[in-house]
């Protein structure tokens, strides 16, 4: 998990490369493309940005289907890539819900963040991509919200979590510091 | 939700207003006179003060039975004021456990804030109302506590959280902003 | 609760003595011995560093062994020993995940808190004891994930949730505090 700006999809292709080298069977997926391909064969979205569009009770029902999906995938290790929260008008949605992170069964939280002022400078270069805060405070408030619900996602399910700072540049580090701390089966 | 002092009665009754005004059917409840209400008929209780004196598991009984019955309201938009913990001798009591967010099922968690200046100010000019903190680092402490349940709310129940500033003298700009933040049904 | 250094065994103690000097029938159990009892059972485990070099499925199992164990205790004051996380290899580790919250039903979550200057004098005077954090900076950081975790488990338990301040050679005023906080049936 990770708030947009921090260089998570960096992080977690660095440590896919990274465990794969070591042979072990990686599986990555992504929860909203997850949730993307239920809703293109359900409701005939065709497109990320329609998802938003559909009622709540929609978007959580998909929510659910996404998690039962994924949980049922199959590999020595599953690496979810997935957000705490979503900034949606009406909030901070919460990416895992209790019965979502009840269907997936996490052995693992992990959080990588990064200074705010990393991720203000990533957003300020790609306006385009990012809806989120545009200034420090605002990120930093992101932060702190991302840093308790990844305590409650801990204790919801039992599992250990761990915070990794990402340095600009330094996407390999934090990616080695996550593999070399998970113990895997 | 809101800590005492941060003008949550003020911003709920301009909302009422403003949805009202877009000819939504609004019901608006006060956890606490649910509570009270139950309290009268089965305990003889006569005052909100003496509440306080009922062994914990009667109040806990009392706050789930108020859930209930607010549950079964109807309304297209049902606004329910409550706190997200209450001070007492024995510490910060949740107004919102897991069993009453269940029982409730919101679509949105809204949380009231202000300046923990704000606050203190308020909280001063009428102390008879008021049992809590009375200076500005005990404030800052119940605003961050606040947050951090809210966080958890959210997450137990999937629904979007949202944090609003009132502003002193400007609760209808407060009551303008959720109300144009949530979707309703 | 409270993390490594904070001073918790100390104020446990004296609580334990101030109860019974008001004739309360108290019980103190220390969470993690009665995990240690329940390993050397069933795993053969003879020494607690050994507890960590269990699969942590095997630690998770122990885990709700020991809180089932302990449900069933009777006293008029049962006083349960335990910590919010426990600092792994992998990250936090959370010490009272939702099935144990749920085995233990705790009628109130005591928080023993210090300064992180106070803190970090007792991890340097006792390095061997100690495998967490030698820094003010890291220190902070973990109290705050302890009042973040306190937060969600008084949610979840419906408990009311106590933060005590525990000051350097006053544990008996911190103890104090907490039974005179503290109502008993």
């Amino acid at each position: 998990m990770g708030i947009p700006g921090v260089g998570k999809t960096t992080v977690i292709s660095q440590l896919v490369k990274t465990l794969r080298r070591k042979r072990l069977d990686v599986k990555h997926v992504v929860f909203g493309s997850v949730m993307l391909d239920q809703a293109l064969r359900k409701y005939g979205i065709r497109h990320r940005d329609q998802l938003r569009t559909l009622p709540v009770i929609s978007q959580k029902r998909l929510q659910i289907q996404a998690a039962n999906s994924i949980a049922k995938m199959k590999a020595n290790v599953l690496i979810v890539d997935t957000h705490l929260f979503i900034k949606t008008k009406e909030g901070y949605w919460p990416g895992l819900p209790f019965e979502v992170l009840d269907a997936l069964e996490p052995t693992n939280v992990i959080l990588v963040e990064a200074t705010a002022r990393d991720i203000l400078q990533r957003r300020m270069r790609d306006r385009n991509r990012y809806r989120d805060a545009l200034d420090e405070a605002g990120i930093s408030t992101e932060l702190e919200l991302a840093r308790t619900m990844l305590a409650t996602s801990a204790i919801l399910t039992g599992a250990p979590l761990l915070t990794i700072q990402n340095e600009e540049t330094r996407a390999d580090k934090a990616a080695r510091e996550i593999a070399s701390s998970i113990t895997f089966a």
